[in-house]
């Protein structure tokens, strides 16, 4: 009985291994700051505990397929509020954004066809990919050319017989980059001319910092045929846990296709589905102070980084990642070093090396993504025991 | 943009359709008893609901990918209970029952692999299969002959050198067929000569009745290597809303690898995952009294049934499904007929034509699919107002 070639195929998180030496470092009694992961310290709002206190209902029943009708309203109205032009049917509800991707990655191509993506991207596009059959095709933005996209015709070489989406994400995840109204445009340019759908992955939609300003697919009416947004709860409400997300799209036969997928997994999780509605409704204020935490805490990471001589820094727009450049020092060594062989007063830092983010081979070799999902003075505190130990590393090594 | 193949070709829920009739008779103030899907009347235990309420975290984070620890050790001494030797580790917590079955069918074959499945069969399979990319390979079992597994030697006829699995249910939907402990080690004869994995879909194992005993391929030590069982807490508990369910195998290599899926999408529901482990612990009883409630229910509707000359039955060894020949009636036409031409003061009776749970061309035409999930009262009254729609169907044609 051999196993199937692609789950052979498919790659562990790329942070796992870096996950024993952290478990050896806290055996040792050292403090771990966790930079590594996107899972946010901020508390759930209360209106989700209260909505869950409040669940009346009996019997825990399979919920619709396409979603509790509250949510999909609450949903919608908040499209609505953000002043996208969508209806209520247009929103299906699925289990976070992960089955979000997988449900669209699995209905706009078939087994070998290809998908352009731009790298470095978030690393489980990669398995969702494997799922569906799907090649993805990385076309390469740079931290030098702070993550900006390429010119069409650049992007336009990377298209072939094959091709039948793009995928972005804005605010990215790993980079923090949020895409110009420009940058969209080309794509849904570039989309009308070779028939191709648009996935696009704002999970991150409302943590935009500074003069930015997010352009949801949504905005362009042009794309409304061609486009889609995979979209949860999990970083904007601080529900990472409820796998409660949705797909929206204005195209009426991808939605009832999408909706085949739906009712083979039967449904979505009721409670959540019942609290995150309440949560969507009465939260906008949440979401806004959780913006002003995330600018806090990227200012207080940019203070530090940017006018630091021993790395280099994308400023991000948006998330709450940031890329960082180590000026050749490799980034899996040295996040290894700082759990296995560094701490400062007991304490040292855990940070994601960017190779896993990269599918080109030699690509972000030297970069490490941080997350600022710690409170200001932690992070401070995470960052300067990161800079220590990279002067540590350059003396040892 | 045209989606893609794969998504044109799956099916909608067969049922889908009738709904519509459904919703209109019901507009027109009849009553209609469902029948026709497997949602249990039956309440949820409270231990359920107070877990909960005493759910405490205040950041509703990532559970582990494989699941939380609490609810990894209650399946665990779950299946000890029952006298399996597995450990804690060989349980990988999935959203549901759904999601078990779609990561077992990625993890045993590969695109244009084929899986043995005993027809008539669980329709989603359908589904899931598109999704992995495999051949269903339908063996025939008929009602004329109790839905039993045809001799090895037939069921070998089917193997080719792209089969990679055999998929089974037992207690099975939508036949109610429990497979003894000799048809199970036929298969396992099988799967050792081919070099087969088995998939046991054994999420009705609570539900048998009267003196059948059930068959866990886990209590077949020959087949660790190469089975897993996937199994759910939505019909023993009620808790179908919940979505929370596992894989179980003693095949470490396999579960390592179904543990790359279970990371890219992250986590299962949390709270679920928390109160699912105070019922699994807790709540033998209710399993307990709940399977009485469906033996009492099965006996009311084989009372009914079984002496009854308009239709012949198959009297269901588990599970709360059974299957009905018409005796030459469509079983489609006449779901329809039931919901849109006839009632009885007022009443009607919805049921799944059998088509649904076959994919062999022209088979199950005659037959129907009876969920008994109605306390015993509204079963006798609904199995009476579809045998005199019956009575009706016949003089109207």
């Amino acid at each position: 009985m051999k196993l199937s070639k692609r789950i052979k195929e498919a790659q562990f998180s790329p942070i796992r291994k870096f996950y024993t030496y952290a478990n050896q470092a806290k055996k040792k009694g050292i403090k771990v700051y966790h930079l590594n992961i996107g899972q946010p310290d901020i508390k759930a709002p209360n209106s989700f505990f209260e909505a869950i206190k409040e669940f009346k209902e009996e019997i825990i029943k399979y919920a619709p397929s396409e979603g509790i009708e509250i949510l999909r309203e609450a949903w919608f109205k908040y499209y609505r509020r953000k002043g996208y032009d969508i209806e209520m049917e247009d929103v299906l509800v699925t289990t976070a954004g992960s089955e979000a991707l997988i449900f669209s990655f699995f209905s706009v191509a078939d087994e070998g066809d290809e998908v352009l993506v731009f790298e470095p991207f978030y690393t489980n596009y990669n398995t969702f990919a494997k799922l569906a059959g799907l090649k993805l095709v990385p076309v390469p933005t740079s931290i030098n050319e702070d993550f900006k996209l390429p010119d069409i015709k650049v992007i336009e070489r990377y298209i072939t017989s094959k091709t039948r989406a793009i995928l972005y994400a804005s605010p990215n995840n790993p980079t923090g980059k949020v895409y110009s109204k420009e940058e969209i445009e080309g794509l849904i340019e570039l989309s009308k001319k070779h028939k191709l759908f648009i996935i696009a992955d704002e999970v991150y939609r409302e943590f935009v910092y500074g003069n930015i300003k997010h352009h949801s697919i949504l905005e362009f009416e042009e794309a409304s045929e061609f486009s889609l947004v995979t979209d949860s709860v999990s970083k904007r409400y601080s529900l990472c846990g409820a796998r409660i997300g949705c797909i929206v799209t204005r195209n009426k036969e991808l939605r009832e296709n999408i909706l085949k997928l739906s009712q083979a997994r039967l449904s979505s999780p009721l409670i959540e589905q019942y609290a995150c509605a309440r949560v969507i409704n009465e939260e906008d204020e949440f979401i806004e102070e959780s913006r002003k935490e995330y600018e806090k805490r990227k200012e207080t990471a940019m203070k530090i980084l940017l006018n630091n001589e021993k790395v280099f820094s994308f400023e991000p727009h948006g998330a709450f990642y940031t890329m960082v450049e180590l000026k050749g020092i490799d980034g899996e060594d040295f996040t290894k070093f700082l759990l296995a062989d560094f701490n400062k007063d007991k304490k040292t830092t855990m940070v994601a090396p960017a190779t896993g983010f990269y599918v080109s081979a030699g690509k972000g070799k030297n970069e490490i993504r941080i997350a600022f999902v710690l409170n200001p003075k932690d992070l401070e505190d995470a960052l300067n025991i990161l800079l220590e130990g990279l002067e540590e590393y350059r003396k040892r090594k």
